[in-house]
């Protein structure tokens, strides 16, 4: 045993300190099954024994890998048998939640849907929501930036964080954790943290921002006839709303028909197939006023020809069930051999001669590539899933594909997923030099001994 | 003429450089008459010349002080004769308007005025809204990150910005001008230059999210018995407008009483005194629905108790006339001999018991001094005006007493005016020694020589 580690089990206790089978019993990362490697799992209890592993492994010049629930989708928190873990997952306490000021304090470990519990207890809402939600952390959510469904609404979680704190590669512990909407005293440093995949400095505790608990929704699936049709429902539903749009989730043709076709158990609630399909919700405190005001604006955009045909749900379970076609993944899984998703983002008047020419390039690299779209529309952030069948092209040979279609677009090569390792290859797509180099400028000098989470997002 | 201004007016031409009578025809600041000083105002044309201005005098080791509309409160800008001013007052282009991204892209020399314009007449809001709306400018606001009447529906400046352009001290162009909600490609650089108040670099360009343009609004003057009924109404209200909650001023009594009294030209709508007065304004597209709901959340809310009388305002002119209450000066200059203003921040829980103990401090002070309160409730956000007579006590005095309030309820000495030279000495009572060594380590290394609005938030 090293002496750092022997310093850090001392300093840390039994319990904080896993080695072994103990950390070659979990998954390395979302995507790939095989055992996490790392000379051991650091598990601190507070922020000050976090600050004392950064300090010891700092003074060692060992590389750390800050991890979350291990649910990132762009291989962030990827290891080898010499790095440290640092995970989060004894510190998950909620501190306090301030019903007034409409804030809870929690530690950085802190599960996402346990987040979302107490505050509803409290009848409050924190409003980022991803499927991820019974084993993501807040501090991986804030280390990534993530987003999901009610962007458009509420934000990402850059703008759902009041006040953070988060300790530095040498262990010092900069402490913002005011809980208050304005605050234009000197520079915003919790910005420099939120975003970057843990390359910066360890986030250990946060003070989120809460919105009154939304009682009563309203969905409806929507049928449109062209792109330009749907860009101008959006704006009419969203200036009708009034600030209760909560999701406008687009789907092109061909992922809708799949996932209502004979490789899945949903099935489309319209006679006849169209272009575009929206799932839209409404979310609010009156289930009959918002009901009634959803109907009118629907009704008023069949009327003004910004849509074909709508499906409002009736019940719990028709909603369930029109929510069920837009998260269904097992279709594409049944269907294709093998399949390949993306995440970018790009201007939304684009989006439409965007998906033309990818398709048509895909098609030159591979006659049976198949290109599945949905997406978040007001975000700008389409998933795209490149579905084949054998002899595959390799994975490369897509990307190359999909990321020159988005650098031809200006857009970005991660809209919410982050970069990682995964998408490091592609990020001069969407960052220019000069930019590249501030980040690294700013790597270099909060983390000079290049300890945190290294060689992720881009190379120094 | 030094070699240094030569070389600038090689560069800028006969209009890019103005020297003496027309740098001393200008006023030094927003709170002071005294003519400007500087060797000279530099007048770039865009963001090459911007570019090219900031390299020669990064070489020549020239201080540099970026200006907006000059209307900050903090003495952000101020100068002496040897500083160059660096005024994008010949980059105010409106680029591009994105009718469908919702976006507009500027030149940081843009008037917000323009910019509300230019968006209404595309049927867009650009959202931040101060009272110096016709000669402040985009990166001014940018670089305070400005915030104003509606920040709790639409955020600050901060939240408003998608895609910006800045310029480093040595010239270095950052140009990140994406215009899409989500974007997570590596370090979102330009939360560097937001609210950093050009002493990291200097904002040239901005992609700027809009929103759908409210067509209704209805208005309310609301008075309160307690704190407590007025926290229980912005949740009630907030919660039952779902969104179209677009301002909640509260004005404590003396403020009301003062502006509504005899040295002022407006009058009270209430036959009563209340302890708390409140400005409600929900804006939406349908002005029957929303004036309806409105009126109903009211009724419910004097129903349950969470008000003690409400006056809704029937037309424009009695709409006015209730926002004239919360934005008159002219009373208190009328009947104090002089004023001392103040914009922080703290817990909205602990309002009632910071006022509380700001009054009985200030009396300590002056017997006769008064304490006038109005604020952002929902921001966290209170404008206090202390009132005296003479002998009225120093300036460092009052000041003294208000942050010290300021600190024993964790504040903020700026919500949202920021720091500049003016609050310079008060900056450690809201940021720890680690978080203002973060800063100063940023500052160094993006600007190593200093040469960025030196001494401005910070000494090195």
């Amino acid at each position: 045993m090293t002496e750092l580690l022997i310093a850090l089990r001392e300093m840390l206790g039994e319990k904080g300190v896993l080695e072994g089978e103990a950390v070659r019993s979990r998954q390395s990362s979302y995507w790939h099954r095989q055992p996490m490697q790392a000379q051991a799992i650091l598990r601190p209890a507070n922020s000050l024994e976090l600050s004392a592993c950064l300090r010891l492994c700092h003074a060692a010049g060992q590389a750390v890998i800050p991890l979350g629930g291990n649910t990132g989708l762009a291989e962030a928190t990827a290891s080898t048998a010499e790095h440290m873990m640092l995970s989060l997952e004894r510190m998950q306490r909620i501190e306090a939640v301030d019903e007034v000021g409409r804030t809870m304090t929690v530690e950085a470990g802190a599960i996402l849907q346990t987040v979302q519990e107490r505050a509803a207890e409290a009848g409050l809402l924190f409003p980022v929501d991803l499927g991820a939600r019974g084993s993501c952390t807040i501090g991986g959510m804030l280390a990534t930036n993530a987003g999901g469904f009610s962007v458009m609404r509420y934000g990402m979680m850059r703008e759902r964080v009041l006040g953070l704190e988060a300790v530095l590669a040498d262990g010092t512990v900069i402490s913002s954790l005011a809980g208050y909407l304005k605050n234009n005293t000197g520079y915003d440093l919790k910005q420099l943290f939120v975003g970057s995949e843990g390359t910066l400095g360890v986030i250990s505790r946060a003070v989120l921002r809460l919105e009154e608990l939304p009682t009563a929704r309203t969905t409806a699936m929507i049928a449109v006839r062209s792109f330009d049709q749907m860009t101008a429902l959006l704006k009419h539903l969203d200036r009708t709303a009034n600030g209760a749009l909560c999701a406008f989730e687009v789907m092109w043709n061909e992922f809708f028909l799949l996932n209502t076709g004979a490789h899945s158990e949903h099935s489309s609630p319209f006679a006849e197939a169209w272009p575009f399909y929206v799932l839209v919700e409404w979310q609010g405190s009156d289930e009959a006023d918002l009901r009634q005001r959803f109907e009118q604006a629907l009704g008023a955009a069949f009327e003004e020809d910004l849509l074909a045909d709508a499906v409002i749900a009736q019940s719990l379970n028709e909603r369930e069930a029109l929510w069920a076609i837009r998260e269904a993944t097992e279709p594409e899984e049944r269907y294709f051999g093998k399949t390949q998703g993306f995440d970018v983002s790009l201007a939304i008047r684009d989006m439409d001669a965007f998906v033309g020419r990818l398709q048509s390039d895909l098609a030159e690299l591979d006659a049976h590539a198949r290109l599945l779209v949905f997406g978040h529309l007001a975000d700008g952030n389409l998933h795209l899933t490149v579905g084949m069948h054998e002899p595959w092209p390799s994975h490369e040979q897509v990307e190359q594909v999909v990321y020159g279609c988005v650098q031809a677009f200006a857009g970005a090569v991660s809209a919410e997923h982050g970069i990682g390792l995964e998408k490091k290859a592609w990020l001069p797509i969407s960052r220019q030099p000069a930019e590249l180099d501030l980040m690294r400028l700013l790597k270099r000098t909060l983390d000079p001994r290049g300890i945190l989470n290294p060689g992720k997002i881009f190379d120094l």
